[in-house]
């Protein structure tokens, strides 16, 4: 075992001699005029009063649930000695809390890096295009290279402490499930800044809009609005500290998910089986790196996001060559019933599986969101007609693009199943690690397209920043084609997302009916059925859609109550503060900022609490079986309800793009204004609810995890 | 067993003679002024016009659906002899098109009433409000009594010819599946009647707004809009042809799915308990026809919807005392394990739950759609800030709005569930058969529910007659307040018809896997699960939700697109037709009226397809328990996006009436305009999307059942 984790600890090392180096790189660069770094120093210290402020929330929040979780594991688990059940509820809590510590301090970093890296690539913009999406990428590849060697690093560490130093079998095969802690740890802190920064960063953004673009006639990111500087520091808290924390949470779960399959599978691949994730996930990391340098454009005139596909592509293909020989090494051993081999290209073809999954999603939305193809410009057509047409197109062209995605991970997971059906035959639970074996090869991308994700907000900053600081025509064209291609990327991140948190969900609704057998005292290779027949069963999996839909609506709603805050202290503020109009007075910024900061972390409370409690609630009342559906039906409505809410709100931001670039009238024109009806009410769509469900789906599952204890 | 066939046999008649009184009371009825009879023929050739086309579409497909359901059962049930096999493909047959042929007849009685109501309602206004209210309300009458009669006369039918007359015990118990051609025939009609009606309505809907309102600048009804009619026409298609096949869908196939469920518990209950449905159904059409004719008002003065909840109110305590004999006369017997009575108080504790349960849907509906309460409210308050914030918030009312009814549902069932098996301590399906009798109870109301639906455009096309007629002011005040009622009886029935359609298709679902037990040979108190932690049965259920996503986006667009034909057409008779706006010429009513009709028919195709095709796909392909989890799914997922897509039409339309009646502003104001936009946008969500996703659920539930010998 230990030349792996000499392995894992060396690419964690690697990671972070990188990070340093990219920090280096990146403050090395140059700041810009004095007006931009004033305007970048707003933007920090905003950003960072709301990170502050969050956190302080989300650890009391993680203090109840960490009482919780012991009161709970320690009572729930009857047949233990009371002297079990507390080593049991103590291990269970440290992984809780060292998973919310990582994940708030991915968040952290991710953003810490994008407020450095915006003003940079601002005034690198000066030295061409090559040098500023350099600088912006290089701050995005801090975030994704962190999130993920800290997520190895937690899941590694914990595994070696809880059993995989000891050397013993029992030991060694007990440890993946005491380390479902970290996962929940992350996903519940996940879910709070999610949650928080998309209710922020859209709260700030429709109200900044409304008066000032409606009622007050000046332009975006225009320095006289009071709330100009909330926006900018929202694409930094949503973005950045909510999207880090999301895909933090996806790897750490896929990782823990996949080590429990691979202890049901430990009389074929021994460790090998449970380390498997974690070695895949660390080769992740380097083909990453190489891919992340190799982005880069021959001059000013190239494309931007072929630059980032062509890295995206070669971080692929390295992977896919990595992963063939970790399958060949790892997953080996001889067939129980027969004594044959197994047949490790069958595994193999799982892992490719998860690969073109990956593709195939990224091609997916770029189709539904992009301004090139079909479903956007008939939504910019629709404009045309005004701006229900244009609602009613958009909510059918979101509706409708969830079909391939989801026959897509149908596919994908039917195909792995099979396939590892025919290299393990007629072994229990062989299907699942194939699922399991195909999320890896997903998520071995996963730090790349953190990276492209990162540069999404950071490049919208750049372009704000240039703006209010009144840059030279050339410069600004530069910051604004990056901007454009950071709009894509991050649609096509999300789109990732969803897809990783529905395999992710498959792995751990496994392993949670793994730990509902140890629980009863059956064995691993029997099987445990969640039957919908059942009403109790029904009825759980009814409320799990359901929850879907109330999720959805109150963070919606968050948004707009808290973008209420927002307009009345713009309106205050432009009536208070004489001389802001004409220039001659500064609007308080920070006095906004603390305003939506606060109301964003009131508004997230409510939601937050119904996805924590109906599972439990559900679970309590109804039964292990009810969670079980509860489990996965809640999986189904909010990859589906996710898919809908990222690209419907994608496609309506995109197609008033169009209309901007001069098709249907162009700006200004009546067709612009039915585009901009459809852009607000995409915003929470997409950046607050849409994200919000993929850490909602994963956060269910690592929640029923832990708490499978107490449900009746 | 005779009696009780005297018994429903004698109801069938009392309802064909209170129809023929009703009848002969609307047609004795003064008809109007010349200019109200020329605009109700207009309207009346329309619809037939429309009604005759749609017959022939559907005729077609429904010959292609059985030849196919002949082939099938045929072909699929290798385990018959083929002379076997061939009486079975036959008799599924025979029952098939018996069921679509009484479907498209009791759409065509509704239809034929409320074409000739509406003048006569007009008219009928000069003499006050009870006169008025009393004349729609009878004419809506004859379609809830058609209905509902048609289809226990074709049920009690079938039971008989297909074995009920035998007297044998084999036959008995064989025939209530034999009859599910029926109600699959019943649902095929009711799907496309619904989508093409809906598509038509809204169509007009959309195009006569578009173009007369928006573009050429005159009001709603304004005789010089070509598409005027054409949307008057929609009215009596969509909501009374398409909700009167959808509710005679609904009572088909929850009796049909009881009567299997009965059969389960034959050795206790004998064939009482297979009969059971029908004699409950009988006493339902007794009770609503005394309801109906204690509906009236005191004045003019008087609250109409007071009068029709009255009535209401009275139906159901008819029924909640009927059900008590029905239950403890019918539902008695020895329990097999200690030889004890069954508890009919326990049972019929099932049937007061459902009754409730058709209580607080009526409750749910009108808190979340009538503008007396608090989401209406808020919403209308949102239009202040303009479109984008009206959508936003009546897309997360409408969404917050399927909580409720999800939790009520699955009290129900629950409930019902718990007390069947108290009444009937360990007996298999038990429970179950609770579940029938709760649904018995909820659809004991069906036929005044049915009324008060068919209500509704009666008194919307009255309001439209005498507004295109000139007629004077308080006979205007008196349609208008009419109207108003029945828009709230509109959104009143969809709820219940969702409620309804959830236990239809719980009910329908156990006897899916009834059938999967016959067909694999194994005993009826055996259990088949529907396990969803199998990956081919959780990827049946993905695509299941999925479908319906991409069933309503289907349905939405559809509008858009048969709305543009309306709206060229319009523009070019505009163009080419001089003297329209002048009122010196004629529009060509026809010629809309044709364009709508058929691109209502070509539209509805593609959706119509997906829906019947993906579930034969799933059950194919992956298996019968997968189909079975796309069953179960596909409601769970129907009935939570048909809550959302009614609920939220039904409030945006409301927001918009509550700031006509002055609220923020009043008529043409900002705030109107922005509520207009809510208003179109949830046009063709509450009328097309929505209705069409009851039958579908229904559809679904009862297309599994014919071809699950075709399942893998």
């Amino acid at each position: 075992m230990m030349p792996y984790f000499l392995f894992i600890y060396g690419v964690i090392l690697i990671s972070i001699i990188v990070i340093v180096y990219l920090v280096k790189y990146t403050f090395s660069k140059d700041k810009g005029t004095d007006k931009m770094q004033e305007i970048s120093n707003y933007i920090k210290e905003g950003a960072m009063a709301f990170i502050k402020r969050q956190y302080k929330t989300i650890a009391i929040l993680s203090v109840l649930a960490l009482i919780l979780i012991i009161l709970c594991n320690y009572f729930g688990n009857s047949s233990k000695t009371p002297s079990e059940a507390l080593s049991l509820a103590c291990r269970t809590g440290v992984a809780f809390i060292t998973g919310a510590f990582c994940s708030a301090l991915s968040g952290y970093i991710g953003m810490y890096m994008a407020v450095n890296s915006n003003v940079r690539a601002a005034a690198g913009a000066k030295k061409g295009l090559n040098h500023a999406l350099k600088i912006a990428l290089n701050g995005g590849a801090v975030t994704g290279l962190a999130v993920t060697a800290l997520s190895l690093l937690g899941v590694a560490s914990l595994f070696l402490i809880y059993g995989g130093f000891s050397g013993s079998d029992a030991l060694i095969k007990e440890a993946p499930s005491l380390i479902v802690g970290f996962g929940f740890g992350a996903s519940f802190v996940a879910l709070f800044a999610q949650l928080g920064g998309g209710i922020y960063t859209k709260a700030a953004d429709v109200g900044a809009d409304l008066v000032g673009k409606v009622e007050a006639g000046i332009p975006e990111d225009d320095p006289r609005n009071p709330a100009v500087i909330a926006d900018l520091v929202g694409d930094n808290v949503g973005d950045c500290a909510g999207r880090g924390a999301d895909l933090f949470e996806s790897t750490a779960a896929e990782n823990i998910g996949a080590m429990i399959l691979g202890v049901a599978l430990y009389p074929i691949f021994g460790w090998k089986g449970i380390l498997f994730p974690l070695v895949a996930r660390a080769f992740g990391i380097l083909g990453s790196i190489v891919g992340i340098f190799s982005v880069r454009v021959k001059d000013d005139k190239d494309d931007p996001m072929k630059a980032l596909k062509n890295g995206f592509v070669i971080t692929s293909l390295i992977n896919l060559i990595a992963l063939f020989f970790i399958v060949k090494y790892m997953l080996n051993g001889v067939l129980p019933n027969n004594g044959g081999n197994v047949n490790y290209l069958y595994l193999y073809g799982c892992a490719v599986a998860g690969v073109l999954l990956s593709y195939v999603f990224v091609i997916l939305t770029d189709y539904y969101t992009s301004i090139t193809h079909k479903p956007v410009k008939d939504i910019a057509k629709s404009c045309e007609t005004g701006a229900a047409t244009n609602i009613i197109t958009g909510l059918s062209v979101g509706m409708q693009s969830t079909a391939l995605p989801v026959i897509f991970i149908s596919i994908c997971i039917f195909v792995a199943y099979q396939l590892a059906n025919l290299a393990l035959p007629n072994v229990a639970n062989a299907g699942l690690y194939g699922t399991a074996i195909a999320t890896m090869g997903m998520l071995s991308t996963c730090t790349y397209i953190l990276a492209m994700d990162t540069f999404g907000p950071i490049t919208d900053n750049a372009g704000g920043i240039t703006e209010m600081s009144g840059a030279p025509e050339d410069i600004r064209n530069i910051t604004d084609r990056l901007d454009a291609c950071g709009n894509t990327t991050k649609a096509l991140t999300k789109g990732y997302a969803v897809g990783s948190a529905a395999l992710a969900t498959f792995l751990l609704f496994s392993a949670y009916l793994d730990e509902v057998k140890k629980l009863l005292g059956k064995p691993l290779d029997s099987w445990f059925s969640v039957d919908i027949g059942k009403p109790e069963v029904f009825i759980g999996g009814f409320i799990g859609a359901m929850v879907v839909f109330l999720f959805s609506s109150t963070a919606i709603r968050a948004v707009g109550r808290a973008a209420q805050y927002v307009i009345l202290e713009v309106r205050r503020q432009f009536k208070e503060i004489k001389g802001i109009m004409e220039g001659t007075a500064k609007p308080d910024y920070a006095n906004c900022v603390d305003i939506v900061t606060k109301g964003a972390l009131k508004e997230m409370i409510l939601p937050g609490i119904l996805v924590v409690s109906a599972p439990i609630l559900v679970g309590v009342l109804l039964g292990k079986e009810a969670a079980g559906a509860f489990l996965m039906i809640t999986t189904i409505a909010g990859v589906i309800m996710a898919l809908f809410l990222n690209n419907g709100g994608g496609a309506w931001d995109n197609a008033k793009k169009l209309i901007e670039l001069g098709e249907h009238g162009g700006k200004n024109s009546e067709a612009h204004k039915a585009s901009v009806v459809g852009d607000t009410i995409g915003d929470p769509f997409k950046d607050t609810a849409g994200p919000s469900l993929h850490v909602l789906i994963k956060l269910v599952s690592t929640l029923t995890l832990v708490f499978v204890a107490l449900f009746r």
